[in-house]
């Protein structure tokens, strides 16, 4: 069975949701990278291109190129999905275009700069009936989907509160400053939309809020805060969400929170229970019940739905993370292949294996003395 | 610049550790997998390389086919660099043969099956210089790297501390039953060398006592357990170590601690302060002093070292698990490409982006009409 | 210098709030508790005085009787403060008649079950300029007081954003039943005013951001849950509230956040850093800022304030808790002298004792011979 | 019933294991206070014992005064039990002399110099047949209590592995200096015994590893770190220890473990599970499986044992140090009636309780007319 053949707007030099993107695809072995426009920079597109190790034909100017070129290939050639990274105003167009002919589309959060476009994407893809994928990352998680589902089955009962937080610090540094403040791409309509904070995180706790509970919320009533008069986008608020007269929640939202980094936190307490996780430690799921102890769920657990476990790719107590730490040791590995400067540790080397054979006999060899000490060394 | 050219024996089906071998060479666009056997059945191996996207001819039946054809193959064709994956005891003679024939070997732990074994690996290296790394894994993380340049640097002082744990559960299922016991290939010596509990992760807890110090250890003495008479392997002890009569520590092992899953902590202390970090939360790194606060450093901060830094991929506060979750997005678009049978919520699809855009309106319009209720849906 | 003369109305029997403020009038020996009227039933009132060792005429039957018989002490006899540990509805005359009478008073929150009421006691306090105190108890946690220091001093700068959570669960137990919650007095207005939730928890969560920030809140807008049609008092709320235009807030309060007890927490940011408190590990102080590791703060140390350190009473390291270790260890000896049927291992006897210092000789012993096996029990 | 009569000797001044050990024995209400000789100082002895209230000829100038006078006294006059608090070699000959006249003895630990002379107070007793407590607080909290009965009710299945960890780091800012170091009464044998880590908190952890298992230590191997050759005393260790030849366990402790305060912790694996307890976080009891989440079992809930709920006093959630917040709120109030200058905040006064009434009604009044903005202050 042959790979989805994948392409790819944006991402390029050193772009971290490009870096995300790419990994992500590799993970499973279902892509395979085909072909994309990276830069607005043919040149650095294509150095790019060939660094990750393309086809000089796929790698193109344009979206139009690649679209007009991809398009003449036969169908076992041209790629299915396209995956669009690019600045936030450019997603409705490029998403547009590509629905229009025929790809599929891996979208980045926000979908678009308004609810008005988002519209029209929608109209369309009833049309064509393509897979259209928004990347709100965070309901990836094994455990936010082991979530989902225990909710789902009813584990805490009929819900009634919800409550759902995502506070970062990071403007905080630019917002007191009117300077910086006006010169800020986040803080200007024209490019980033009608909203900074709700549009960037609060979008992310909104959709937490309908995916966990698999419902529909009603209405809202927000408070934000704009600091200054004269900044024109909010970077906090608080918004009152109800999903029904008896089932009501809370969306906090800020970017003024000096000191967080991604606290994106969710509650939901139901007659029978209450679940939280935090994405910060996203392996532990905690579950609450009125008579019994905590329950601290982690993932990989034959405890968990077969939803949770399709996610899960190593045994219990590996962070996920795990993979970045192996990624570190390679990355350190081609350095000294590549002759670079490398820094000290990089990567373990033989000379580490040997001592830890030799650790282990003279381990054993202690033991069987009758707990004496032994050298190393010998 | 080209990618380096990468061969693997073994990790094939669903082998975790080839898994996260293969993502980690991906990670950062410095690796090509060219080829490989990856089973002893051929034609799974052959299948198994084709979903890899592998050209079919450098799919090869054994190492012996592997070395010989790519030692035909021009240089700057050639796989450069083998990443040895196979059960324990092929990893010396594996190694042993790359080694000989010039290729740079990255081998899975433990290195061979005996210290003698080790010692002769290092003796061919020492003529070869090839470039040779054993995968300690956890090595690679950003705080422990941190944990390392900051020890180096003389913050904690000097050393006179050191205490290791890894303690996990796993065998305690299967120990307590002789039938069991006595068919498990990791507590059998044939297969799995003289020790069980110390060779497998011991072993990790001795090379970070010296990674993290950069001081080698001079004597040991054990006190193991064996639980049960019939039983030749160690599944659980206790390593009293000394750097030195004045720098004292202690290694525990087991995995007999039962519901612990890889709970392996590391603390060290000196005269002006101490070091902790966890496994299972590896993104804190806890430094101790005696008249302030406790300090908790994460990845990705300005505060830490270039070396630690090079091993982040993120901005701060994303636990690097996170790209395991847009891993899981990745594959559940792909099911859909794919016609697969998928789980409800696998991806976020357009529906929720448009849903998100109307939050963000709808939101905003609230706050500006003076915090009233505003519907959804209109 | 002798104790102050404390008298107590209610707070008799098994009354957990009993047991807290007599704890606390003990423990830095500044009060003797003199008399007063513990509970409505004046033969159950004399025999808890007299279990507290109370004279018998300082044990009265009621308010009157107590206020007439000490204003004829002389006054260096006569009972200075009273703390009222009535129902609530009691609250108001009780404390009424003790200012109006001269003395001091501690009251339970809350102060009275309406706001009227409390203006009133307001106005004669005025008058008499006696000390009163409502025990919002939450205040005098070491490092709540440590963080209203930082604050005041600046350490976090201009505060923007102050966010509390008072989350219990208690109440889902009984609110989804009818029969149920027609009959618990905590919803039923006529004994304990118009708001149960807020009343009860929420009060707390305002008088921390008041007490911490040391600024009055603006307005509130708020949005309260009662979950049935018939019950007539709010179990969850949200309530926003605003200091000023740019520094917002808002406080959560909950009684059917199902499975959480007493989930107090407290996070207040301003333009230089954050700070954040939880009461359920009240030992810890979170300090965040832009640029350095997280810090966290903790009892006794010398980098505490001098409010913070006069409520420490043991060195670093040891929760406040370790009181009540002690007091459950008192307890078991008590119950040895007193004959009473004893539980194994209620207070560590003698032999225990014996055995520990064996094993401080055993143990020099073996390190002294060289790091060998000594037995135990010789 | 009246109280048990309490003397106490030494514990004077500021001592804080005077205050520890007062607070305890009021917990309850079972103790009185009657005498006592708190200070070598006969005068501050006397000041101190009226600052406690007691009667002055129940003052004594030394524990010969106080065994004479009280042995003259009728027998419900008489002092029953006596808490022993003056420096560790005093431990000895006032237990001794107490038992042989009849008093109950509560004994501050460690017990004695040396072994012989516990084991001569064990003789007398066994003769006496005196109650005499040795306290080694940690086994009084609530979790502890519930994993010594959790262990002997099987829960975890026969035990295999104990691990126990007492770190703290105070030694380490005077071990390095060799002048600090000769000073130090601590590291001194003539004052404190053979031993200064394993004497002073080693015993800790082999009193909780036979309190915990009910089960005696066999023997023992230890490394021992003296870290200067002058210095005649341990300030580090690791013990081996076995309990027999399958269940063994080692005992860490340390006072170099620079900048750790009192990390106490325990670990014990059995066959079917496991149990963790840290007493920094004394209110959390970890239960691990192989087969389900982690549970957390906290203080006062109904499925603990009676031996552990007898020494809750308080609803769950409230940690038990809410005490001392309650403490330090009557200590705010004693300064204020006696004039003492006082911290802004160090008790909520009337005002505080008067705005608390206006936030609830006001919040309600919010709720109630739509969810609208309400001032407060009118």
């Amino acid at each position: 069975m042959s790979k989805i053949r994948l392409g790819i707007l944006g991402g390029g030099a050193d772009s971290l949701i490009g870096i995300l993107h790419r990994v992500a695809a590799n993970m499973f072995d279902h892509y395979e990278i085909t072909g994309g426009a990276f830069d607005i920079d043919f040149e650095k597109s294509k150095n790019f291109g060939e660094k990750l190790g393309l086809d000089q034909d796929r790698i193109y100017k344009d979206i139009d190129a690649m679209i007009e070129a991809e398009s003449n290939l036969p169908k076992d050639k041209r790629i299915q999905v396209v995956s669009v990274l690019t600045p936030n105003f450019l997603h409705f167009p490029m998403a547009k275009q590509l629905l229009e002919n025929g790809f599929h589309v891996i979208c980045e959060k926000p979908l678009t700069t308004t609810y008005e476009e988002a519209k029209i994407l929608k109209a369309i893809r009833e049309k064509t009936g393509s897979i259209f994928a928004v990347t709100y990352t965070y309901t990836g998680y094994p455990m936010v989907r082991q979530m989902k589902k225990m909710i789902a089955e009813g584990v805490i009962g009929k819900i009634h509160k919800v409550d759902i937080q995502y506070y970062q610090g990071w403007i905080n540094s630019l917002i007191h400053d009117k300077e910086k403040r006006s010169n800020t791409w986040r803080l200007d309509p024209e490019k980033s939309g009608i909203s900074c904070c709700i549009g960037d995180i609060g979008t992310h706790a909104f959709n937490m809020a309908e995916f966990l509970t698999g419902t529909r919320i009603d209405k809202v009533l927000a408070d934000l805060n704009y600091l200054y008069e004269d900044n024109p986008m909010d970077i906090d608020g608080t918004v009152l969400v109800r999903y029904s007269d008896n089932a009501k929640g809370v969306i906090r939202a800020s970017q003024i929170a000096t000191g967080e980094e991604n606290n994106f936190c969710v509650k939901i307490y139901g007659d029978k229970g209450g679940l939280k996780w935090e994405q910060e430690n996203p392996n532990y799921l905690y579950h609450l019940t009125e008579d019994k102890p905590l329950q601290t769920l982690k993932p990989g657990h034959a405890y968990n739905s077969d939803f949770s476990l399709e996610g899960t790719k190593l045994p219990p107590g590996h962070p996920e993370g795990i993979f970045d730490s192996m990624g570190n040791i390679y990355l350190g590995i081609a350095n000294a292949i590549k002759n670079h400067t490398k820094f000290e540790g990089a990567y373990p080397d033989l000379e580490e294996g040997v001592r830890g054979m030799m650790f282990i006999e003279k381990t054993v060899d202690s033991h069987k003395k009758g707990n004496v000490w032994v050298n190393l060394n010998d």
